[in-house]
């Protein structure tokens, strides 16, 4: 771990930062119930343990005035007719916000408060998100065939509640209709 | 104050981002005592009270977990052999780092710590640079006719301490040394 300020690059496209530690690969498999055509699911599942996102981090202490940085790299797909996304969070300190910068592709961040509030922002390159604290957030390419990279940093106390979600999905999914994609009501969404 | 998790644009240019809520200018007048060659701070500012630098904040609550966002144009220019340069500071919480990203121009991050330690870190368009918490940070535009613009984050809570830099100064100058950026010793810094 570095002990003095550092820099690095930003990727053009779905490379790595210049610098990171940890690359982290998320496949179909690990989405289990995630998604709402579940034969669609199982059918894909059976053919291909497909790679739907991989993330790089920069290792720093898991503190209170910290930064943990890092580059997303979501593939383009769909399971039936719902985009290729990441599993989603919670902060499990749930007062702590997350910063985004779009680098390439088109997607949406889907997100969510406790108290039952949601937001569909999209995003774009050259773009920053900003995530509130209590904002649970999943990203999601929207594009038909080009990765969705972006750059994130979040306080270094924050960590991941995955359960939650695990659990109860997102209110809202975006799926495509019509070619477009668009944003529409989860079924199975339940309180839990 | 956004109550919603928000997108902005980033400049492409010395422009402000799309979302802003504070405008910060800083002139000569407001860095008396912080140039190696006070002999020509006071002809200049004699002449005019020139802008070095501007700052666009986007508001939000002073608290852990939130972040404190905006972009940062440091103008060209020399006062003598020296750079244009931003006042610089400490985090009122020294605990507390800081994420930048190069948007534009050429320049160098000046940083220190109380302990004594000092880096100076060179900064250019794609880039992130992360200041470690605990480090004092100033910005150098060690172009010669370009805006240094770059985007910053921060932790809510972190504050400023600028008192600390007035009265001691960073222990690393930038300055023009046969048409080229060097750094060099602050022959003025003093422990205080």
């Amino acid at each position: 771990m570095q002990n003095q300020p550092f820099t690095f690059q930003l990727p053009k496209d779905a490379n790595p930062p210049s610098v990171w530690d940890n690359h982290i690969t998320r496949r179909l498999s690990s989405m289990k119930g995630q998604y709402l055509d579940q034969a669609a699911y199982e059918a894909m599942l059976a053919q291909d343990d497909t790679l739907l996102y991989e993330v790089y981090e920069i290792q720093r202490p898991h503190v209170v005035g910290e930064f943990l940085q890092g580059v997303s790299i979501v593939h383009p797909g769909k399971v039936g007719d719902e985009y290729f996304m990441t599993k989603g969070h919670y902060h499990e300190v749930l007062e702590t916000g997350e910063v985004y910068y779009c680098l390439k592709g088109q997607g949406m961040m889907v997100m969510e408060t406790p108290e039952g509030d949601w937001c569909v922002q999209e995003f774009r390159p050259g773009e920053v998100l900003y995530v509130l604290p209590r904002w649970a957030h999943r990203s999601v390419n929207t594009s038909r065939d080009e990765d969705l990279v972006f750059f994130f940093a979040y306080p270094g106390n924050a960590g991941h509640n995955y359960g939650t979600i695990e659990r109860q999905g997102f209110r809202k999914l975006v799926i495509e209709q019509n070619g477009q994609p668009a944003i529409v009501d989860n079924p199975r969404w339940k309180q839990g």
